[in-house]
This record gives structure tokens, C-alpha cells and sequence, in this order.
């Protein structure tokens, strides 16, 4: 399925729905789904195509373009970012084009699609700050490297103020509304679960490629971004969330409990937990791993980002912790490191080894350790005490 | 649901289907369920029940009973290892048997006990090979530590040669038949991954206590386990199978390729070796993790085993390779290390590291690194005729 709606005078965004990948780039699990977006620029001299789609859309993609214009009159297309779900579909478009189109983008992408494709193109290398004049518009190139691969960019039409911006300011999940009629608080998590698990370790390039757009005086009526809603109404909101995401700046209240459990031990101490703290003013996120469910990772990483407090809890388990809570752990230093408190809990049997194992595992990261609370198989009253007395210090600071 | 059979004259087996539970020990998905045994004793002398079940479960287990003795009438109850999948029913079983019942057990288990579920009961301390006399039958006690927690005890009874064996000997899934008329090639699958996931890291210890039956000469005509199938039929062939994957002991043609794909490159070059290898006498097991799917951890882990080499196949990921996949090497190591010859390929886009970092993961462990194949993006010809060409003088060996 696809969406085609006219976002300008002279511009269309395609949207296409993918519903059927599971696991975004073989990693994040996203039942929300994802969308892939393309921009047609239909000029008085001159036809872009920004982006294509991943090849198992290209049908849809092609279809949607004969709406309103045939494929061949297409005279050139921008790729803002070699990834395989904007470009897969590039050869098929081609074809449909007769290979008549140039493409147009960074250096690095010439050879990209040599060998990603083994296909042989016309092709134009945009330099940083350029500016292209087409007719009635001029179109502004900015590189933006690690958003998310080092040869990405993104255009800016300086007439329109449309800033394509590929994946940045993108995000999970099919929108009801392709437009950013309403910021709704299930589309910011989708986006910010995006930003964790596909930006997250370039997350010092998104401030510093924000950084840029400010000095360019970039400032958009509407950002286009390769995937999720587009942005039509006051775009420095998303920069904004954008920034405060890549800085991971935590909102007071909010606490991520993230558990596993075994039997149902630790369990039943979160529960506790958490039905004694939401009698007092916290937000709190529980995440869990127990014989019914897992939850998805990269929810966990988008809700870390702007947390204040992280609460990780594990029984020990072979002399360590349990394997997923320690991939989890890994996932966290990598995506989202920031210098947030977090409080470790952890149950044993033989040996109170649970707590140091995570502490070793948080070395070299921002996060700090602030309490560890362990105990013997089962929780007594005090060990609740502890740990709700421990967060009530800790996040009132 | 449950089934309550007969295995001997006076001997019942209550085995209970567990289909709820998605990741055993809140880690291991196993949509294929598995089982929980209690064995029920109706003596002249006495009565004993042998484990009971989770708690979830209790009130089967206790309606399974009245239906060939009133449960107050139990003298004693076996506990072979007090892990709460065996024990969390134990309370409400005494409530409904009026607290009459002595606990027998491993010394040790009685401090468990009240850590684990705040009760006092009557309990009698097995000694290690002690004979316990129970008038036409002696129960003989053994203790088989880390089988799969340092308490373990197997029971045999002496005259009707029958081994209750706790978590050994037992698999997972619900297989139809009960007992043992087949050994079906899936059920060996389910049992090949319980001990991988469940005891693997223990491996030696399951040499250690199969020596220590040999040593007593304990020849058992039903070996009754806690999970899965009771083996009526032939019990040395689980007692060898167990032998034989505790050892790691390789099939000859056997390959295991374990791959982590993001747009499907590694795929195409996973399929093309399949293809080649399919054409020789190889058995190829592939595991893939890719946009539609992931396969479980544990029936990896579990067809390393008995497997002759291993491929391992990941792009570069953040300088990296894939976390999941790290997180399987992880696992690897812990549960199966063995001194398996394993092939690594890698595809990158910025620089070759996939092959050394993998290497690194494998340090340490078993596993003996033989070839690292690495290509720029998408592979050529060459790469698959020399992944092959490994494997064919690898595998002749």
C-alpha cells in the first residue's frame, strides 16, 4: 500500500507501507512498521525523483510515480543516503525510466552503486554547500556524513523551504496521517525508538549536522524525511526532539525499569516497586523478560534516551547474569550511553556475583552506578524499603 | 492438560503439558512446550511422590493424584533438585496432602526450601548412595551435582530398576507418546536443545554423574526424567545420547551455518553455498536472521552440538558485527564450547573487521577458527568457490 499526496505546488510524497518486515536492517523488531518515502519535483524544467524504495516496493514505487508523470520524463534522481531500503529499488526505477535519468548525490555513491548494484549510471557528484539552480528553484546541498552512513546528505529547496532530509528526522511506524497534523505521544515514541536504534551510535553527528543546518540559517516550512510523517506545521519541533534525543536529556519523573526474570522472583519485587512508586509523582516504564514475553530491544533504547533514572534487574545466572539482560546492557552502551544514574537489583543463590558482573559491563559507558541492591533468593520487606527510598533520593536531586 | 499412565505395577507417571510457557527459564523460546513429571509410588508401606510441578500447574497435579490415591495419604515426597519448575507446587500439594508428608531430599535443599517458599516442613536428609528401605522395593540415593544445580539427587529403585533421573535424561516439547515406542528424529531435536540451553554449561558434569551410574552399576529398565519422554524401551540410547552431546561428539557431514543478514547480501551468498554443498553428501542445518525472521538461540545451540563445523557469517555492523549475532557467539561459548573447526565470513561496506572481531569473541573457547572470508559489499564468484573449497577439505578430514 501506498500513499500519494501533493505536498506543494510542484512536489508529491510517495509513501510507501512496509508491513511485512519484522526486524528493520535484520536487527530492531518493529510490529509498528515502517514506511519508506520518496519526493517528485515536477518542474517547469526539470523532473527530480529524491530517493527510490527498497526493491521489493519498486513496483509500487513506479506505479505511483505513473500517476502523475511518466517514469521517463524523470531527468534526474537524488539519493541522499546509498542504504539498500532507498536504493534497492534504484535499477528497476531505471528501467522504467530507460536509464535516461542522471543521478545525482554525494562522490562516495558512484561507487556505491557500482557495487552495490553492478549497474553503471550517469551520474552527477554534489559538493557540500553547492547550490543548483532548476528554473524557478534552487536546490541547496548539504552533507550531513553519519545520518547514518558517512555519505549522506540532504537537500534544502531554497524557494519552497523544503528540506529533504533522508533519514534524519525520520521514525518507526505507519502514521495515520502522512502529515504531522498532530505530534501524538505514539508517533514520538516511534520516532525516538528509530533514532535509538538506527542513529543511536552516531548520535554526536545529529547534533553536530543540527549544529550545521543553524549555521546555514536552514530554516524549513517542511522537512521531508525517508521515512514516518512529514513535516508540515512548526518542522523545529522534530529538530528540536531530534536534538534533545541525540543529547539524551531526561525528563525528570521518568524512571525505565528493565527486568528478567526466571521464575518470577524479581517480578513480583518490580511489581512492588512500582505499585509503591506510582503513588508518588514518578512516570515509570517497566520492560520484561519472562516466560511469557521478551520486549522489544529497541522500544527499551528509545525509552532510555530520555529517562532519568535506569533500574536493570537480573537474576544471577551461571555465575553471571542472564544472557539477553547482558545483551541488552551491551545494546544500551552502544546506542544510548549517557551519564544517567542507574540502579542495579539482582537475586542469587550461591553467589552475590550479579550486581558486579553489570557494574563491569556499564565500565568505559557515561552511566553511573548508584546503588546496587542484591539479595538472597526471595525479597524481604527492607529490600523494597531500600530501593524505593534509593530512587526517591536519587530523583529528587 | 496432563496424562496419568502406568509405568509399573505399582508405579504411576503424571506428566503434565506445559503449552503456555514461551521462554523457558524466562530465556529459551520453545514453541514447541514441554512437560513436567511427577512419579507417584503406591506401596505396600508407603507412598511417595516423586517432585511435583510448577505452581501454575499445581492443582492438575493434585486432581491427577486423587484420581488413584487421596493425597493426604502420601508419606513422602522426593525432591530431586529444587528448582521452582519442580518445587513451586510443593505448598499447595502439602495443603491439600494436610502437612503429613516428609520431605526427602539433598541436605541441602531444606534451607532452600524456606528461602524459597516461607514454610517449615518435616524433612529427611538423603545421604549420598544411602539405601532406603521402603519394604518390597530400596530406593537408592545418588547424588548427581549440577544436573543442573548442585542439590541434584537421582533416586533408583533397586528391585524394579527403575532411575528417576530429575532434569537429566528429560527434553523438551510435548511429545505424543509419553514413553519411548519411537525415537523420532524431532524429538531427539527437543532433547539435543534442552541439554544445550538447560545443562550445557554444566557439559562435564553430565560425563562426571554418567561415570558415577556406571560405576554403581546402575542398569535401569525405565529411567523416568522430569521433562519429556519416560524410557521404557532401551534406556541406555538416551544415556548414550546425553554421553554423546555432553562430549560434543561430532556427525561427520554435518554443517551448521549461522548467518545475520541486513539486506539480504549474506543471504544470496548463504543460499548459493547451500546449493553447491546440497550437490555432496553434507547434512546443512541454516539458521538465518533476517527482515521476516529469527531463529531460536536454543535450536542453534543445540545443533552445534553434534555438528562437524560450524560458519558463522555476519556483515560489519558500527565497526562491529551484529549484536545478535555476537550475542549467539556468547552463548556459544558458555553452552557448547567444543573444539569445533568453525569458518567466519563477512561482507563490509568501510573497512574489514568483521572477521578479527569474531575471532576475538571465539578466543578463549574451544572453537578453532580455520578460514575468514571477507568481501567488499557483494560477493564474487571467487568468494563462493573458496568457501566451498574450505569446506569440502575441512569436512574430509
Amino acid at each position: 500500500m501506498h500513499k500519494l499526496i501533493k505536498i506543494d505546488e510542484k512536489i508529491y510524497a510517495i509513501t510507501i507501507y512496509d508491513q511485512k518486515t519484522r526486524y528493520f536492517e535484520g536487527i530492531w523488531r518493529i510490529p509498528e512498521g515502517i514506511t519508506y518515502n520518496s519526493y517528485l519535483y515536477l518542474g517547469d524544467e526539470v523532473n527530480i525523483l529524491f530517493d527510490t524504495v527498497k526493491r521489493d516496493f519498486s513496483k509500487e514505487l513506479i506505479e505511483a510515480i505513473r500517476k502523475v508523470i511518466d517514469p521517463k520524463d524523470i531527468d534526474s534522481v537524488v539519493i541522499h543516503h546509498m542504504e539498500p531500503d532507498h536504493t534497492s529499488g534504484l535499477k528497476d526505477f531505471l528501467e522504467a525510466n530507460k536509464w535516461s535519468a542522471e543521478i545525482w548525490s554525494h562522490p562516495l555513491s558512484l561507487k556505491m552503486i557500482k557495487a552495490f548494484y553492478k549497474i553503471d549510471v550517469k551520474f552527477r557528484s554534489l559538493k557540500d554547500l553547492e547550490t543548483i539552480n532548476i528554473g524557478d528553484e534552487e536546490i541547496r546541498v548539504i552533507h550531513t556524513p553519519w545520518l547514518h552512513w558517512p555519505e549522506t546528505i540532504m537537500t534544502y529547496m531554497l524557494n519552497r523551504r523544503i528540506l529533504f532530509s533522508g533519514d534524519a528526522f525520520g521514525g518507526y511506524s505507519i502514521p495515520e496521517e502522512t502529515t504531522d497534523k498532530i505530534l501524538d505521544e505514539g508517533y514520538i515514541r516511534a520516532i525516538r525508538k528509530y533514532l535509538a536504534t538506527v542513529i543511536g551510535f552516531y548520535r554526536p553527528w545529529i547534533i553536530k549536522n543540527i549544529e550545521k543546518l543553524d549555521r546555514l540559517h536552514i530554516k524549513p516550512s517542511i522537512i521531508a524525511p525517508a521515512h514516518g510523517k512529514i513535516w508540515v506545521k512548526d518542522p523545529v519541533k522534530i529538530v528540536e526532539l531530534y536534538r534533545s534525543w541525540a543529547e539524551a536529556e531526561p525528563i525528570n519523573n521518568k524512571i525505565v525499569v528493565i527486568y528478567g526474570t526466571m521464575y518470577g522472583g524479581i517480578e513480583n519485587l518490580v511489581n512492588e516497586v512500582v505499585s509503591r512508586l506510582s503513588e508518588k509523582r514518578f512516570n515509570v516504564i517497566v520492560y520484561s523478560f519472562n516466560e511469557e514475553k521478551w520486549d522489544c530491544f529497541g522500544d527499551i533504547l528509545g525509552d532510555i534516551l530520555d529517562s532519568k533514572l535506569i533500574i536493570i534487574a537480573s537474576p544471577v545466572y551461571e555465575g553471571k547474569i542472564l544472557p539477553h539482560i547482558e545483551y541488552l546492557i551491551n545494546l544500551m552502551t552502544r546506542k544510548t550511553d549517557s551519564p544517567k544514574e542507574v540502579i542495579l537489583i539482582s537475586s542469587y543463590g550461591w553467589s552475590k556475583v550479579g550486581g558486579k558482573y553489570i557494574s563491569k559491563l556499564l565500565e568505559g559507558s557515561k552511566f553511573r552506578v548508584v546503588d546496587i541492591i542484591e539479595y538472597h533468593v526471595t525479597h524481604d520487606p527492607k529490600i523494597l524499603d531500600r530501593i524505593v527510598t534509593t530512587i526517591d533520593s536519587k530523583s529528587e536531586k
